[in-house]
């Protein structure tokens, strides 16, 4: 069952939103794009990366069949609680795409009756950010979670779903909860262990800057998430406390032990620990490149 | 002021060695290699990547006057210690390719007096190894860190700075200690995160098995290093014991730090704290990427 929408409307014209917009412009009648900056407005119209752009939330979303929420978290937290209810007729479908989703399917569930709300998540991004990066095949055999609320019907499942096919993405249905912990264990907490890893260079180049010259590979690989949006991992990690809080533990523990058999030189019990987490890496890398090279519908 | 050698014998024909072994070919009289495996020596004999393969170390390094060890530090360590020693003419040079270099440097010192034997560590590498993956550019315009033993004489160091200059690599003189340590903030440290992490999902995993389909490239990344081979980082930490603890205290404090503020829901001392790391991240890796583009004096 495709995707149909007659006025669809896309809130946030950066890397996700844009992306997302180039996808699904071939599925829907009119693309309406909301975004305060001016320019960014002017320059998806004249893409033709949507049929219209205006800063006008209210007037945009109370024609819409569908709307889909593209900004950091707290923005899209801020829009559901305060703002988007009384604007929305019903039967519209409300879905979004943040990052962490706890908070954001509660607020989802307390919108007016007959609002269709749906949590969603799709694990994908890029290296840069913004509307130039825009790529319409971006969400192509990418998971994309999808987290019921109060307000999801059989219905806002089945219109969700077939949105997220139209975009050639794979739904993936769980719990926000559940949701919430996967991401803080491959995600959250990964990007404060790169940013505890670059402060702890960071304190060691002050008694020897030479470590900055000599850093390769290895460290380039495990301190890239360090670079990331503080403002977007702001938002992250302050809707996900609990369960990064939980996810650390766990860590710490995971590296107490690797650390006991490295002090006591135990290094057959080192060697046993170490092998089947590299075995684990491998196996999932393997399933990874498979996934990334498009071993699903789309291509 | 070239580097000469009449008989130059690398010992390994692995990636490093094999690769080492095609940069060196231009400039030296006679090249050969000692490896065990005998695919591997007639492989690189017919494919002209040394002019002679054997497996007896002794025969080869006693007409040698240039003797570069291309193996994992304990195989290093115990050709140092325990033979190469009695086997060597005075004036050889002798250098390795170890990971780590104060135990490698310390058992150099101990070398017979007339031995030229300098502490290499070439901040280099693939994602592949072997001979099959051998790169006559490997090392060009990459670090290569040398550490004086007390075996190093003027003459040893200027052959050792001549060698690492003809295969295009930038010589970094310090200190094994001094070496251990950056090592182990930017490279042994990283990898046990790396291998905590995965710890951490594979038993996240347990209760939620779609951790790892959902896992994407911030967890590619983070994980990486926890793929590395486990014989050779265990020779690798089991000779950077004391400065892998050191560091991995250090980076305890970072993240208890973080985490104090995550935990406390202190968001503006949480934001305070991250913006000067993501800020380092993102100025080390500009000068990373433009010495990786070739900055230096060789393309």
């Amino acid at each position: 069952m495709g995707f149909s929408s007659q006025q669809t409307v896309i809130v946030g014209l950066g890397l996700m939103g844009a992306s997302l917009a180039l996808a699904l412009r071939p599925h829907v009648a009119h693309l309406v794009a909301v975004e305060p900056d001016a320019p960014s407005r002017q320059k998806a119209v004249e893409r033709g990366v949507v049929d219209e752009a205006t800063d006008d939330l209210r007037m945009a979303v109370k024609r819409a069949d569908t709307v889909i929420l593209c900004a950091p978290v707290r923005v899209i937290l801020s829009m559901v609680r305060d703002k988007i209810g009384a604007w929305l007729r019903s039967n519209t479908l409300l879905i979004d795409i943040g990052s962490t989703k706890q908070d954001i399917c509660e607020a989802m569930g307390k919108l007016p009756i007959g609002i269709q709300a749906v949590g969603g998540h799709p694990m994908t991004g890029k290296e840069v950010s913004g509307l130039d990066a825009a790529d319409p095949f971006l969400y192509a055999n990418r998971p994309w979670v999808i987290c019921p609320t109060r307000r999801t019907t059989p219905a806002a499942r089945g219109r969700a779903l077939a949105l997220i096919e139209a975009v050639g993405a794979l739904p993936v249905e769980m719990e926000a909860e559940r949701h919430d912990k996967v991401v803080a264990a491959i995600s959250h907490v990964p990007y404060l262990l790169s940013a505890s890893l670059v402060a702890t260079v960071r304190r060691f180049a002050e008694d020897d800057p030479s470590v900055w010259d000599l850093a390769a590979g290895g460290f380039r690989d495990t301190s890239r998430l360090a670079g990331q949006d503080i403002k977007m991992m702001s938002d992250i990690l302050g809707t996900n406390t609990q369960a990064v809080a939980t996810l650390l533990a766990m860590f710490r523990v995971q590296l107490a032990l690797l650390e006991t058999m490295l002090i006591s030189r135990d290094e057959s019990h080192l060697v046993d620990a170490l092998t089947p987490i590299r075995e684990a890496r491998t196996a999932w890398y393997g399933q990874y490149e498979r996934r990334m090279n498009g071993n699903g519908k789309h291509r």
